[in-house]
């Protein structure tokens, strides 16, 4: 069993904590330290070792930062993690704040005296946010002033989990479709119209894709942490942890890419003085852009050159990606057909449920890991966007409720992730009436054909207007990009009422997951992933277009929809992806599973 | 009649003007000098005696740009033009070049010399784009100089017409609905909220809409070319060319604002030495930068503070644009209905269809100016989407094709901008398919709810999702702001593709027109213009939206649709909208006029 349902921190976080942090700070003259989430590369998922902001506060969300000051501290959290924080925190030491409206910086400005010394990490902080900072500070008559070492790590030392030593391996080209060199080649060929001589690479997905390799440093995601140079004649410098390389790496690596330490970094970032170097502002910490300049560097800010590349999926990757999704969604099947069934007939909870789709998933033989822990929300737990189970807040099925689970597996081949909402016992007819209109809205997304040049901003209003209509909404994306046996969540394209100005390109893969939420009693969401393809023409049409092909494959709940609410046209789509998920899931599974799929899969 | 159909200038300009602009640039030590379309005003539409690009080059387009050089020139257009400039510029003196792709900026990197100082007019280039070209001659080893009298006035000095004096009136209450001291108030709270002491307004709508006032200066809208200066007490400067204040204008301003003349306008910034001062550097030039830095003052960078507030009707200004509508309405179903008549049954011309549209608007009795010139395209000339029909270009309608007339008037209660499309003869079965496109994602658009925060950028895609899903597309926006007996394109919102991050409010109005373009064949657009409202709760509905309700009243062209190709509930919108037309413009016309209304407003 990969997932876990027990809590890895709690409100005693702080209270023992942040003393020992206060001391670490007086010891260097700190008035004040400020600790984000991010760490060293940046990644949305933290290895435990990394999870500062979890250390000092509780706080495990996604997103977050604290500032603990000498006699005050305060937890900045977005509008997501509103509850969870007050779940989680010591609200006698820590003041809980918005992390967007004022955030860090209105914080800075009121609660720091003039003349203080505030301490950070340069290591965690992106240039530009930190620049706000800065001026925040001053603004208090206080400086912000880097740390050599992190008063937090000082205190932490002790009782931290070791840093993660998950082996490097190769990602064949079987899977990955295009070999590294051709890769650097064409990312050289990207410096060279930048007028770049060299870039620093740090995201760890950038890594994993130019040099075809996975690792296991983060849960959930096959990342390798380490940093590269790549400079414009396609040979790279690549800085791993030794404990992480085999000889097979080294041989795999070839002889144009160097393979160093983290330790040898500094000096060869050093060496780039007089070049331009190219560095992703949304990607880098300020600790690159400051060594970079002292070393003197000319920084060219620019985006990571791996991240469109890497969001284009190419044949094989694609290839890969339907083999996946048929072979995940036969374990889906499996899945719902016990919900549909077993789970019907006597009362089940949330952890059950997200062991028995793990169990399904682990039996294809093929599961690498979970994409992220499955959120399984029954009944009013469905209605927390960013729920996972825990021993403590584990419900059980109600009659007569919804059960919302979204997962996702990772495989060689690739990663899926999906949403089903299933309705236990009778649902009453809001419930219906609200799960088709999410339904018409992923529909919608599912068939639009559009432009070149489209970005993801332009679509997203398409999954909403039947909710909008009947006066709802719900607060998160519509859809993220998604990387192949790699992060379940990656950029730069995105389906989102945030403007994006990324244009949606073929071989683009995104996940379509229009949802509705009613507090404190049920959540709907329907979650597909869908890849970007050169659409097929249609007579009379002039222009070339873009459209979605559809990679997940389950059935939708039939019990929740109203089928007179659709049009002909909804009913004509989803009965061909009933069909077409019977076609290429029933040949998976057997017997019982097979009838109920065919039933399930029946036209409206 | 308003509406002339000569040509103001030809291929010739270039020929004649260039060498006089040439010795003018010599005498001052020039190698070059760049000619912006912008005015001091940064306005869209100018007043004839500033359109210096015209004058230098042939070319009357809204956007555009040349640089003249001792021994080449070259022009500057984007695709909107690229026809237009070959008809209009001598290209054997002229080179042509796209003003997107590359621009002046490339232009200046690889046609300039090294050593050479290329000289500007400060006061007509905005400071971003002033600083990517001065970039671009520094790569070249050349520089940008600003000069104090322009070479191209020295020039034309001789011919040029004079500078417009139209008298500044006032614009009184029950037309504007806020007085001049409750804007000022508000917009002073702005600035307090921004802790700047004053703000430089430059753009003629902001003038227009701060003191209530109504100006000639530009044909087509009624703008009074001015300054202000704004300070946080709400007291302000005026600088306006004497010529144009009356006595009645002094007592309507009151003793809150001081009239000065433009040549007061220097010493009034220096003495904002030491004050933080909010300029919009997407309003006023880089003269205003410059002038403000060298006299001391600190210059917060920052969105005209008018531009969201006029941009938001009052109810005052809604029940004008209501009432307006109406009139024009009458106006045009006249129209409409001699189209549907003595327009078919004989041949007429273009330069006809514009007189006669502009005759039934004079006999409202209340027609102030047109709001823009009329566009009508018959047959091949409706695909040129910037056409204005001229003696040279004037077409006679075709029987089997389609004629678009696309037209508006300025009322002192409000502006007026609507599109249709009429087939003359019996349309072919492909014009009325394309016309239902077309159709469908304006009623799309028109019949959207959306919460607040939403922006046109994310409602674009809904009026072009049937025509995408046909192979099909138009290339341009889909929705402008416009003002209220002020400018008939007016920002700051914006119903486009192109990424805008404001969001529409209650009380804004814009227009709804997609459109579909058989180049050499003919062309469709459906225009009408809508203002945002807060909509009507719906029962079950958890969140407030917004919705639109239409202004513009008149038949859209019953034989150009397609019936089946709508659903149910697109064309109970359509016959709702009709019913709507006939309640509100029946009772305005007579006879033979009210019996084709009542059948062009039937249930389809």
């Amino acid at each position: 069993m990969r997932q876990t349902f027990d809590e890895s921190t709690d409100p005693s976080f702080g209270p023992k904590h942040v003393p020992l942090i206060r001391k670490a700070m007086e010891a260097q003259g700190l008035d004040g330290f400020l600790v984000p989430h991010e760490d060293e590369h940046q990644n949305e998922y933290l290895p435990q070792a990394n999870d500062r902001l979890g250390w000092a506060t509780g706080f495990t969300g996604s997103a977050g930062a604290a500032v603990i000051l000498k006699d005050k501290a305060a937890i900045f959290v977005d509008g997501r993690y509103t509850l969870q924080v007050r779940d989680q925190v010591d609200q006698g030491l820590f003041e809980i704040r918005d992390l967007v409206e004022g955030g860090v910086p209105a914080y800075l400005e009121s609660a720091v005296a003039a003349g203080q010394t505030i301490g950070y990490d340069p290591r965690l902080h992106a240039p530009d946010a930190l620049e706000r900072l800065k001026a925040a500070a001053a603004k208090a008559g206080a400086a912000l002033k880097p740390v050599a070492q992190n008063p937090l790590d000082l205190a932490w030392s002790g009782e931290r989990p070791p840093q993660p030593t998950a082996p490097v391996v190769p990602h064949p080209l079987e899977y990955a479709g295009e070999d590294s060199g051709s890769k650097r080649a064409r990312i050289a060929k990207v410096l060279a119209e930048k007028n770049a001589e060299a870039t620093v690479l740090t995201a760890p997905a950038s890594i994993a894709w130019l040099f075809n390799v996975r690792g296991g440093d983060v849960i959930r995601s096959p990342l390798p942490l380490g940093q590269s140079i790549l400079n414009r004649d396609g040979t790279a410098r690549l800085f791993l942890d030794p404990v992480k390389v085999s000889p097979e790496l080294r041989a795999w690596l070839g002889n144009e890419v160097r393979l160093e330490t983290p330790d040898d970094l500094p000096a060869a970032l050093a060496e780039l003085k007089g070049k331009r170097v190219l560095v992703d502002p949304g990607q880098s910490s300020a600790w690159y852009f400051d060594t970079l300049a002292a070393a003197g560097a000319e920084v060219v800010r620019g985006e990571d050159p791996c991240a469109l590349p890497r969001a284009c999926k190419n044949p094989v990757e694609i290839a890969g990606a339907q083999a996946a999704h048929i072979r995940d969604g036969a374990a889906v099947a499996r899945f719902l057909h016990w919900l549909a069934t077993e789970a019907q007939d006597r009362t089940v909870d949330e952890i059950e449920v997200v062991t028995r789709l793990e169990g399904f998933r682990q039996e294809t033989g093929a599961l690498k890991d979970l994409s992220f822990d499955t959120i399984a929300g029954a009944a009013s737990n469905g209605a927390i966007v960013h729920y996972r189970p825990t021993v403590r807040l584990n419900k059980q099925t109600e009659r007569g409720s919804l059960l919302l689970v979204d997962s996702g597996a990772q495989y060689l081949d690739g990663t899926t992730d999906i949403t089903r909402t299933v309705a236990i016992g009778e649902p009453s007819q809001e419930m219906r009436e609200r799960f088709t209109l999410v339904l018409k809205g992923n529909l919608a997304l599912a068939a639009v054909r559009f432009p070149a040049g489209t970005t993801g901003s332009a679509l997203d209003a398409l999954a909403r207007v039947p909710l909008w209509a009947a006066g709802l909404d719900y607060d998160h994306g519509t859809g993220h990009g998604v990387g192949s046996y790699l992060g379940v969540h990656e950029g730069p394209q995105r389906i989102s009422k945030v403007p994006n100005t990324v244009a949606l390109r073929p071989g683009m893969i995104v996940s379509n997951e229009p949802g509705y939420y009613k507090e404190g009693a049920y959540g709907i969401r329907i979650e597909n992933l869908q890849y970007v393809t050169e659409a097929a023409e249609v007579p009379g049409g002039e222009r070339p277009m873009h459209g979605f092909e559809t990679l997940t494959l389950a059935p939708i709940d039939r019990r929740l929809i109203v089928a007179e609410m659709l049009t002909p046209a909804e009913r004509a789509q989803l009965d061909a992806y009933h069909a077409r998920v019977l076609a290429e899931i029933g040949p998976k599974v057997d017997g019982e599973v097979r009838a109920w799929l065919t039933a399930a899969c029946a036209p409206l």
